[in-house]
């Protein structure tokens, strides 16, 4: 009767699953966000998220951002204008197309990427701890297996 | 070496665990779109997922709403225009301070309701058919205990 893994056949299987989905990312988020504040950086709020989430190394287009993260073209362009004014992104000329501007991070929005990997590391560090490697490397077989289930026809 | 779940170990461990938490997420959250558009309600977009996730039956103040969205009260009060202005929500005093409103779902709005717990039914069972329901189990119990591992503190 015994595995590796423990026996959870018997333990209720929780809520809604995009709520489960949600709510330890919304945990990490704001983890971040209070690194970020305590880095100096309370000017980068959650929101703001949609915009480094989906950022490319060599820039991306207010329109690109906005499609990936589901959210209006203008309200994007909001808070990439809320990010420009305190220096984390800055519209430079596409080199695909002169008349289109790419939005970029400058050296201060790479801080924030760098304190997000920091933070992604420590929560690594202690979910290892508290659910042990093996289940943390099952849990993201599993959700990349979902992903793959749910594909762009859910 | 035969188990009842698949042995993982040998498969890569995916990126980032934030972006693995995510996609499933929007993947879930594009379906329930295209569903609500295909029903009569493409008023209703990705952001307002931040209205309807965090209304209680009886009602919610803009603030709270905000608050549990991680937006400003500014934003969440225009998603909350938009919805009121298309049916989907009213202003209800609320009963606990009659200066105070609160914003409730109407019929329309939980015409919403209904439509997303439908979608999740869908997502449910589409899993259990891709992964096996001890899988999708384990799933649930692996995201509960991120959750409470990470709590408030991340």
């Amino acid at each position: 009767m015994s595995s590796q893994l423990p026996d959870t056949s018997a333990r209720r299987a929780p809520e809604n699953l995009a709520i489960l989905l949600r709510e330890p990312f919304v945990a990490m988020s704001d983890g971040l966000m209070r690194r970020l504040a305590a880095a100096g950086h309370p000017e980068v709020r959650y929101a703001h998220g949609a915009v480094f989430q989906y950022l490319d190394d060599a820039g991306t287009r207010v329109s690109d951002l906005a499609a990936r993260a589901r959210i209006t073209k203008q309200s994007m362009a909001e808070l990439v204008a809320h990010l420009e004014r305190h220096g984390y992104v800055e519209r430079v000329p596409d080199p695909a197309d002169r008349r289109a501007k790419l939005v970029r991070a400058t050296a201060r929005g790479r801080e924030v990427f760098a304190i997000a990997r920091a933070a992604m590391e420590d929560v690594d560090a202690r979910l290892d701890a508290a659910l042990g490697p093996a289940r943390v490397r099952e849990l993201r077989v599993l959700l990349d297996d979902v992903r793959t289930a749910l594909g762009d026809g859910s």
